[in-house]
């Protein structure tokens, strides 16, 4: 995916808007989400142009995830919070509203409705096995 | 968190239970989920104990990303998805069922809604300010 030098969140790594800032290092930057969905709600971006974690450099993914984890953790104790959520959006199709590459780290109160990733019943064995042939084949 | 060994994907790991693998290296692997919620639903662990993004080591979760980054690419080839969502639940108040850290890999075709991480309106300066040094004072 190209990657728009003019997103908010290039702006703010420049510097040209404001951000309220939880940490950075040399290569990513954690950050509030403007729009929380539950209190203490942070993005982690990488410094780096990268529309989304595919495009990514490897270790700028890298040093992404391992702030992920310290925000995770911080977020965690600071809110009391049982659960921890992750989330990152690739493309538009998926959800993604600003294409600089970004982790969301949610803050679970356990009462809210979880995110649920799992479907109401068991695919059948043949088809899962077509399912990671299909992709192994299409690996670099 | 505390882990357990008997767990699934410890199981999976070792080679007592089958998964459909899709790939594998020195610190990671990668199956299908057996509860999809679309096609192509995959995951992605660290070969280490850990039960969550939290109390993994570092290199692991450096190595798990970069394996993300490696099936999110073939999946979104190989499901020719317009999109791809990664999440990452920490903790049953999260959603977690499997307590060995595990990454889902989603591919998302922009038909079905999607998962939405945005609240419906932007929180108070003041208020995110106040989170944001209270994250940051949690930090180790």
């Amino acid at each position: 995916m190209s990657y728009d030098d003019n997103n908010i969140f290039a702006k703010i790594l420049r510097g040209e808007i404001p951000a309220h800032k939880i940490y950075e290092d040399a290569r990513s930057f954690a950050f509030m989400d403007i729009m929380p969905i539950a209190e203490g709600h942070s993005l982690v971006i990488p410094k780096c142009p990268a529309a989304d974690l595919l495009s990514l450099d490897a270790d700028y993914a890298a040093a992404t995830i391992q702030t992920v984890q310290k925000i995770a953790r911080a977020a965690k104790r600071a809110f009391d919070a049982p659960g921890v959520f992750v989330g990152q959006l690739n493309g538009e199709a998926a959800g993604q509203t600003v294409f600089h590459i970004h982790f969301h780290v949610i803050p679970r109160d356990g009462k809210s409705a979880p995110f649920a990733f799992h479907g109401r019943k068991e695919a059948a064995s043949e088809i899962l096995s077509a399912h990671a042939a299909k992709i192994a084949a299409a690996l670099e």
